[in-house]
């Protein structure tokens, strides 16, 4: 049993600068995210991976809405804001920055570009978080101009990526580094070029800076691509599973910390510099999390859908954890799944039930991620 | 031309505690609010207005969300946040309370209930308005607790919604002022029942405090209402243009402040304490605004599909305005919409053209709202 429904498109949801074009060449299903509509598949989970494995994909992820910080004191706020050690930042870098509350529980999951000295963007996940930093730039007194500007990314996914990005803007991308951006105006549109994306295939990350130019960059990469098998697709579940990379709000939220989902590698707690969370952080790194996030393996047949809610996993007829997310990989041949446990059954080779609606699927834990970084 | 597409239904985006029964009765298009899925058609919008009209509609708004303030502090951080002097409130009051940053700009529009002395909850529109008053209040130090607790609206609406509720409830329902609410338990269910609603017509607010008996508390409700001419629906677009109801987002954002939408009779500029915004304010109320919030209605046969985007709003073919909304209002027999127009330009009689994908609309514009509140 899978519910279906339509969505309503109305002006209180905002269209992307792409979304004229991703409906043109076959979106089908979206979901709402940052208060805007998201594609997330056109012919279908699988064949959509399917056709990025065999080419170059386009995903329309202007939903990713960027907090923009500029002033004397963006640095300053920033490191407030984050765990992670920024000062270690060049210009034309990004890193993953996430903002955390101050009980050390994740507010949103961004990556941080760093533009100038004084200047960034955080690419946000699914959440407001442009309120929050205002305001704690206004209570702690930061003088910065926090702002939501006229970005939309687009990301150039799959083996024929880098052949596409090439092609289109210059040999130059060739040599773009990992986290690494470069800002550009190509045929008038203005638009910042990283080497980074949703997926541990070869990947890229357009974030165009002029909302009216939208349908004519992708027609541009599109008529480019199609000598290299260019398809539509958006952020998928495959390939995220397969990669071990978490979704904020899906496999991860406020109720967790960094140590819980195999984040701690990016707090720095020996820094001067104080940051919200750092006590609580300190404390949680004492005496450890209490639950893990892991990977998990199910027996059986292929799987059919993805899971609609959340489910129980059981040990012994106990409830032990929850399953946050499961699908086939094509590749493995497996029915892959992330599972939150409780940190004394949060081991590989753990025997565990996952309860679904009309049977239990039975499974072994199995450490992240499947598939490493694809190499260029 | 209209677009339609398939909603995702996956953990990521929650589901409200009566979505199973808004399935099972019908439910076909959602939207998203609030991380949340929001049924909003049944039947159809006509056929789920006109089942309103006769008889009592169910409504399922748990996407509307509770920012719980709790402290010795509470009262003076929710006058901090908000321009209406909430001073004046009782405990079992309700008043509409708008959340707005320091330009004067709307960040949100909830409804304030005041729980007791120092205990409150801001009934928010969509966006995460937990982060802008956890983040005020600690950085401007305020002694409250923050959180989102285990509450989700259900609404009432219609001629026989008093009926129902007296029903289920008993008689002391039909004693009940407008926006005034009341604590109590029934059949183990604990929950906040209000006189309120997003239409005028006859309403009620049923806060649930226990997410595991949404669909018990449903079926009570459908059960007595089968002699009552019951039927499930969401926030009518119809009823919110007759009533001159406006949506967050929809009709008006952050880039407005309330002198353009009619609500500056709640500001109390002249309270000794200070808010968010206030200078601002000041400043717009001595100059005055620039655009302003009007109806109108258009001309011609009756308009079969809501406008999916904005619509330019022209006079002698020179852009004026933009209307954010239109539908057929089948009791006033006649097309209306909400328009945004330069001050100068925002009058009643003035004509008006709206620019629509494949035709201009010509149209009148007219006060709201179309319809007043309905007496009991």
């Amino acid at each position: 049993m899978y519910n279906t429904a339509k969505v309503v498109f109305s002006p209180r949801v905002r269209k992307s600068p792409f979304f004229q074009s991703t409906m043109k060449y076959g979106a089908k299903a979206f979901t709402v995210y940052n208060h805007m509509y998201l594609p997330v598949s056109f012919e279908n989970t699988i064949a959509d991976y399917n056709n990025l494995l065999q080419g170059v994909q386009l995903w329309d992820v202007g939903v990713e809405r960027q907090v923009q910080i500029k002033g004397p004191d963006a640095t300053s706020l920033i490191q407030f804001l984050t765990p992670r050690n920024i000062k270690k930042c060049s210009v034309g870098q990004a890193m993953y920055a996430p903002l955390l509350d101050f009980q050390g529980g994740f507010l949103n999951d961004p990556v941080m570009l760093k533009l100038a000295e004084d200047f960034y963007w955080l690419s946000i996940a699914d959440g407001d978080s442009l309120l929050w930093v205002e305001a704690i730039a206004k209570g702690y007194n930061f003088n910065v101009e926090v702002e939501e500007p006229d970005v939309s990314p687009l990301q150039v996914q799959g083996p024929n990526s880098a052949k596409l990005m090439t092609k289109v803007f210059g040999e130059w991308v060739d040599d773009l580094g990992f986290y690494r951006f470069k800002e550009v105006t190509h045929n008038g549109i203005p638009m910042v070029i990283a080497r980074m994306g949703y997926s541990r295939e070869l990947c890229y990350e357009i974030f165009l800076q002029d909302y009216s130019k939208g349908n004519e960059l992708w027609e541009m990469l599109w008529q480019a691509g199609q000598e290299l098998n260019i398809s539509p697709g958006g952020p998928n579940i495959i390939f995220r599973l397969e990669g071990g990379i978490l979704s904020y709000l899906a496999d991860f939220d406020r109720t967790n910390n960094p140590y819980e989902v195999g984040l701690d590698w990016m707090i720095d707690l020996d820094q001067e510099d104080d940051f919200i969370g750092k006590e609580a952080l300190r404390e949680i790194s004492q005496r450890g999390p209490t639950k893990k996030l892991m990977g998990a393996e199910i027996k059986g047949d292929p799987i059919k859908n993805s899971n609609e809610d959340y489910l129980p996993v059981l040990i012994d007829g106990k409830r032990v954890g929850t399953m946050t997310a499961m699908v086939f990989s094509p590749r493995l041949q497996k029915n892959i799944a992330y599972v939150f446990l409780k940190i004394e059954h949060a081991k590989v080779g753990q025997e565990i039930l996952i309860s679904n609606l009309d049977q239990s699927l039975e499974a072994v834990v199995v450490d992240l991620p499947w598939f490493e970084r694809a190499k260029k």
